[in-house]
C-alpha cells in the first residue's frame, strides 16, 4: 500500500498560514474566511486590484517554512507510517520557486523529522507517480499520465465540496482508507 | 515515450566542477583524475583522511549551481523535447539539501529554461516514476518499487563501465535510444 500525501492544504495549514498574514498586514480590509473559500487558488477567491498583495504573502520569505501543521496530520502520518505503509510527500513548487524549494523540505525536517525529508518527492505533474492512493485537496490532478496509478482521495476542503470524490479528512482518515478499493 | 533524466554526471558536470574546485584548493595534493573514477561516489574514491574536504566541497554554496553542462546535452534533450517525448529531469538531492535543492532549480532555469523547471522531479525513489526509460549513471538504482517501470539505461562514466547495462553518451544517445525496446 503506497499512498502520495500532499502538502499545502493537507498537512501544511496553507490557508490559515495565508489568513494570518493578510490580515496582519491589512487588519480593516476584506479578506475571506477560511470556510468561504471556494477556489482552489486563494489569490482566485480575491478581487483582481488585491491581487498583487497576496502574491507578494505568498512570495515572501518564511511563508512556506512557518505554516503550522494540520491538526491531526503528524499522528496519521507516524501511524500509516508504523504500520508499513509506504508514505510519500507529494508536492508542487510553485513557478517562483525561489523560496518555496527550500522552504518545503525545511518544513518537513521541522515537523517530521530528518527521516521524512528521504520521502519528499518534488513534482509538477504528480500523474505519474506509481502509488496506490493520491490524497491531495486539488479538485483535479492533471498531467501527462492521462490514467494515473493511485485513486484520488481528497482532503476535504471548502474549496474543493463541488467534485463528486472520496473525501477525508485526519480525523476519519482510517475509515476512509478502509473503504477504498485499493486497501 | 517519457523519458527520465538523471542530473548530476549526465546533463550536470558533477565531476568537472569536483575536480576543478579540489585542484584549485589542494593543488599540489592527491587527486584522482577523472577518467580513473571507479566508484559512484566520489567521496569513496578519496582516502578515508582526505573525506571530509571531499564532503566540504560538495556542501557548499555554489557546487550545484555552478557545473557547466555535459557537453551535447542540451541539445539531446532539446531535440527529444522537439519531438514529442516526455521529458523530465528525475534527480536525487543530497540529504544535507541545504545547497542543493534550490542549486538545482536554479541551474535548470539557468541552463535549460524556465520552461524546463516544470520538468523537474526531485525524488529520492526514482523507483516509483512511470517511465519508458531511466538514463542514469548510478550503476543501480533502486527504491520501494522491485520492478520499475523503466528500462535503465546507463550514461557511460568510467565509475560504471563493470555494469552490464545498454549505456549512453550525448554522442550516441539516438543510436542506443533507437535500440530500446521501450521505443
Amino acid at each position: 500500500m503506497r499512498i502520495l500525501i500532499d502538502m499545502d492544504g493537507v498537512i501544511a495549514d496553507f490557508e490559515g498560514e495565508f489568513l494570518r498574514r493578510w490580515r496582519e498586514r491589512h487588519p480593516a480590509g476584506f479578506y475571506v474566511p477560511i470556510e468561504n473559500r471556494t477556489k482552489f487558488h486563494v489569490i482566485d477567491d480575491y478581487p483582481h486590484e488585491l491581487q498583487p498583495l497576496v502574491s507578494e504573502i505568498l512570495l515572501e520569505s518564511g511563508f512556506f517554512e512557518n505554516m503550522v501543521m494540520v491538526p491531526g496530520a503528524k499522528e496519521a502520518l507516524e501511524e500509516m507510517d508504523s504500520k508499513g505503509m509506504e508514505i510519500f510527500i507529494c508536492t508542487s513548487p510553485l513557478s517562483t520557486y525561489g523560496n518555496c524549494v527550500l522552504e518545503k523540505y525545511k518544513w518537513v525536517e521541522k515537523f517530521l523529522g530528518p527521516a521524512w525529508v528521504k520521502k519528499i518527492i518534488l513534482t509538477r505533474d504528480k500523474t505519474i507517480i506509481r502509488a496506490d492512493i493520491l490524497i491531495d485537496d486539488r479538485p483535479e490532478v492533471t498531467g501527462v499520465e492521462k490514467e494515473p496509478s493511485w485513486e484520488h482521495i481528497l482532503y476535504d476542503r471548502s474549496y474543493n465540496r463541488g467534485i463528486n470524490k472520496k473525501r477525508l479528512t485526519w480525523e476519519n482518515w482510517k475509515d476512509i482508507l478502509l473503504s477504498s478499493q485499493r486497501v
